[in-house]
């Protein structure tokens, strides 16, 4: 497997999932189904197979610096930009260039950063081999056993086994769209018919080939690219190229068109976990066959999916509802419409509302802070800095900032003073004036910031130096 | 109508109205359909036929505080209050004694603090009809006339017609209980039905008589109660004979068994605002049947009502649903099953829960204050002091304060000490330093405080002296 590289999709908004995601922290960033975010769940399931730095994560700008803080492990190297989201054809033949400019050898497996698979041995060897009928020029992609009749999901009807060593490996006849009921049910028991995943596995040299018969603007771009590869102009380039591209996925693009596409069927206990309903399937389903998780208090509800946080949520005597509590919204939705939690966020940004693009807890890499409140003049937050971390020196133009410390202890530089300040006492930063806040101790430093001033936003703010990289 | 008087029934605790009502914050308390309160609508509503000397409130001893301020214009010592809370036939008894003892010749209408009515002068041609007929001796009730089949009130079925003057006052054949649809159906068409809105109007006197014959300890615990009155000993002696009191209705106790029981049939747009589906009716729907209000996103729900505040409610589909959202609670519910909200708030009460007694934001005399967060050894509170008023002067054993005041002025009494602060200005108040809190200006004082403590509760409190009477 020397030659084989994970790329990691990770540029989703994951709109489904509102409120738990926001565009700040979308779906691949959450810990969905408990224990770690999906993205951590991706790449520790490919890891057996791939090491670290060959999984590459194609991703945006901002989505980029949240999962460096999740998955360290990988190299900054190792992250593709998409200046601008162009759907998947675009992303995958950025990663193509890269892989193929580096090991004209080398094989992709490109695997979405939010989906939840079951079974990790079967994903691993049905991985191993699709790698093995890539090298041999297929575009293969990995097609699940359907186990229901989903309506979620497009299909993929297979041909003739194509395989010479006894493994399982078909052509594909054609790509379904998602289709009706009853259609599902056909395709169900026809037994040739397979859920797309949106895995697949390629030499990075034949998809490019493909992309340069099928999609030739996007080829060209591609190569114009490359050649900015190593010349300090590829971010500019890329991003020029970007902006012009159409909007267009993989599978339309490339997928449908090509005489090299093959199927690998596998069993994987998969879910692209696209929206709320999909808590039935990952989750375990109590007697009432509910899914519930956190404050909650449930009077003879039923088939309904009960999603809290610290907040009391009470129901009674809901069916097939599913309800969702964030710290600054709840959704409430009939579970057949929870595809159309989109709707909801269209109109939320139609108002120029900010319940979906952040939570009220951010992650920084230093800690995190939770906006308590905002009024008139004023906002309050929690600031909780690790150990050991340390913000940024910096200054605001339009704030004055009063510090509580409530645990740890904290370090402060005022100006040219540095003092420290311990639990139950506090102090005083005045506009403009340059300041740190630094954690020296070994447990978490908490401190409640009630800030005052004309304007609150968090970019006002002047950086002179960060750790961590940050203008 | 010299001799008549408005005893307003103000002790329910509205466990019904959950999360928007708490034990501290009954439904009368609350600004059910906009405008005032419910409880300052029924004294507004009343005040036109009886003084407000002549308005009297029974309540208990945590209500009252609130009530008081909702309604400064009754005098303190119109309140009668039940030392522990024993059904409406004590409690109206209590009220009887009080009346009669200083005017015999007194008519008591009894009120419920917290239903709607939408005609309020044809309330007050009803009262006045009743108060004729009760003169001479009747217990006159006031049953309004079904618009439709209710499964959710009892009724009284009129007999024949006893009003000599013309208007229209029957006897009582019977009262009936919360019927079935097809009764409620039978009912509506009989026309002789009528609903039982537990208002009631009689002479003091003749209330008593029956109580006399039918209730006889109840009467005799009154007797007792009557000769403490002015001696000092009343609040003991009723403290006393009220935990050895039965807890029965004056309609089961009284009503149903008494021949001298009439009703005034009257059509008065009332509403016993008995659980959270008395929206449907005292609100306006909108095209698709919902009642919404506050920070709402609507798509596509039906027939629902939608209560929220500040946060973001969310719903999508919605049918037949009740969803009241506050600022630390979520209450979702099947509309057919909104009488059952009791049903969580006993949960909340068994699992030890906070969330049914207070809400985040408490009123006080002063102002109020709001708890931002509560966390490991320190408490996060906005207090909002109103222009002109102080808190007491005080000292904690186990907290230190930090405050920021964050808009208006704030004089500060720390020790010996007094100064002021103002905006983006702090102070700190140690550990048992005695301290006062006051707005010696005309806007509103809004104060960040950050406690910190081993034991934050409200109880760690030494009032040294306050100017609204509290210990």
């Amino acid at each position: 497997m020397d030659n084989l590289y994970a790329v990691i999709m990770a540029g989703g908004s994951g709109t489904r999932f509102w409120p738990l995601s926001r565009e700040a922290m979308p779906k691949q960033l959450l810990r969905i189904d408990g224990g770690e975010t999906l993205i951590q769940q991706t790449i520790a399931r490919v890891s057996p197979l791939v090491p670290i730095d060959r999984i590459y994560i194609v991703t945006n700008k901002n989505h980029a610096e949240q999962i460096r803080f999740q998955v360290p492990e990988i190299r900054k190297e190792n992250y593709i930009i998409e200046p601008v989201a162009k759907n998947t054809a675009a992303a995958i033949g950025l990663a193509a260039i890269h892989i193929n400019h580096y090991n004209p050898d080398g094989v992709m497996a490109v695997l979405a950063a939010d989906h939840v698979i079951r079974h990790k041995d079967r994903f691993l060897d049905t991985l191993k081999d699709a790698c093995g009928i890539a090298r041999s020029g297929y575009l293969v992609t990995i097609g699940i056993k359907p186990t229901r009749p989903e309506t979620g999901y497009g299909y993929i009807e297979a041909g003739d086994n194509i395989a010479n060593q006894g493994f399982q490996i078909f052509s594909v006849r054609r790509f379904v769209e998602k289709p009706d009921v009853q259609t599902a049910r056909g395709y169900v028991e026809a037994g040739s018919y397979y859920w797309n995943s949106g895995m697949f596995v390629w030499r990075a040299g034949v998809i490019l080939d493909e992309i340069s018969r099928h999609m030739v603007p996007l080829y060209k771009g591609l190569k114009e690219i490359e050649s900015s590869l190593g010349q300090g102009t590829e971010d500019f380039v890329t991003g020029e190229i970007f902006s012009k591209l159409e909007s267009i996925s993989i599978d339309y693009g490339v997928m449908e068109k090509s005489d090299k596409v093959a199927v690998v069927p596998a069993d994987l206990g998969w879910n692209d976990v696209g929206s709320w309903t999909a808590l039935d399937e990952i989750s375990n389903r109590d007697a009432n066959g509910n899914v519930i998780t956190g404050n909650v208090v449930d009077v003879d509800s039923k088939d309904s999916i009960i999603y809290a946080t610290n907040r009391l949520v009470a129901t009674l005597g809901l069916k097939d509802t599913v309800v969702v509590d964030t710290e600054d919204a709840t959704l409430i939705c009939r579970k057949d419409m929870a595809q159309d939690v989109k709707k909801i966020v269209m109109e939320l940004k139609r108002r120029g509302a900010e319940e979906h693009v952040t939570h009220r807890t951010v992650v920084r890499p230093w800690g995190s802070y939770t906006l308590l409140e905002k009024g008139e003049r004023y906002k309050i937050k929690r600031i909780m800095v690790n150990p050991g971390a340390r913000l940024s020196l910096q200054m605001h133009h339009h704030r004055s900032e009063h510090w509580v410390v409530v645990s740890g202890t904290a370090r402060v530089r005022r100006g040219e003073e540095v003092f420290f300040v311990n639990p139950n006492e506090s102090t005083y930063i005045s506009m403009e004036m340059k300041h740190r806040l630094e954690n020296p101790g070994k447990i978490p430093l908490q401190i409640i910031e009630v800030q005052n001033g004309e304007y609150l936003e968090e970019d006002d703010i002047i950086r002179f130096d960060d750790e961590y990289g940050r203008e």
